[in-house]
């Protein structure tokens, strides 16, 4: 695995390097609310019910947006360790993420206009199994942290635009 | 629903009010990773399998962080529109949202440093099913916006804190 992927990297970087157009990518997801605070989303082929907990007034049959941000964060971060141990020759046998984050609700429930809505702070720990020495694993984490596209994401600002539209019926607009 | 929405709303405010502490909230994900990015994370009893598409390295069993990113950002906003059009006394009938985001792999693959490795840009459509008037739900989208959690944590920088442990084998950490 880690030399065949070794492999791939180095001839996605150069075919990126001599065409960037190659790099550029364009993610989708399209989702319907039904009953409540349950909706189902498709991301490709993919689909996934999202809810919120009873405690917030859902039905609970599904994870809700704020754990989905967690578990973004965490395969992000174990997807980007195997492929720089990988790209860098850093023995990885093993890599598991838990994290937690701190949410302030007085902010979504408009309660203290001055906190926030979303997380306070994420906090997390990364464990890896591996015959390589501290230096050289601390090297791969800053790597990893410098690289990992939803780290950057939750990090730092992403501008997003959002318009709204009022349609005539639901059937129209339902996630296909 | 709407009513119903209404009242825990306003029974929640009144709780946080009175006792901010009770509006202190952890959420947590664990997550492992097996067969190359292929990985099983766990949000409480709710449990995903997230892998890269083919053209990423991956065996596509799911879908891929960055998807997840705006699966939780479509979900968030709709379960939003529908707490704050039941807060607002704002007739709501559906809510659906589209959404797509832009990012160059070279920054992931570290072909461009200056090239941020997460997304460039979000855009959306939030298409809703309402007798309001326009004025009514641009106050509507203004509330959502101003209160919608995955917003706030895209648009804005999350602290983080992530520590790196090294394990002497994977049974120790995987995701119960």
């Amino acid at each position: 695995m880690s030399e065949e992927l070794r492999n791939l990297i180095v001839e996605t970087q150069e075919a990126f390097r001599s065409d960037p157009a190659e790099a550029q990518a364009t993610f989708e997801s399209a989702s319907s609310l039904g009953e409540g605070f349950r909706s189902e989303v498709a991301m490709r082929d993919h689909r996934l019910v999202v809810d919120e907990p009873e405690s917030l007034g859902g039905t609970d049959s599904g994870p809700n947006p704020v754990e989905l941000i967690l578990a973004a964060l965490g395969t992000c971060q174990e997807i980007t360790y195997r492929a720089y141990a990988a790209a860098l020759g850093i023995p990885l046998e093993h890599v598991a993420v838990t994290l937690e984050g701190d949410i302030d609700l007085r902010g979504f429930f408009a309660v203290d206009e001055s906190v926030r809505p979303g997380y306070q702070k994420l906090r997390g720990t990364v464990r890896v199994v591996s015959s390589a020495d501290e230096e050289t694993l601390a090297k791969l984490q800053q790597a990893v942290n410098a690289h990992c596209p939803v780290l950057d994401i939750v990090s730092n600002p992403v501008p997003v635009e959002l318009t709204l539209e009022k349609s005539e019926s639901a059937s129209a607009e339902a996630a296909e």
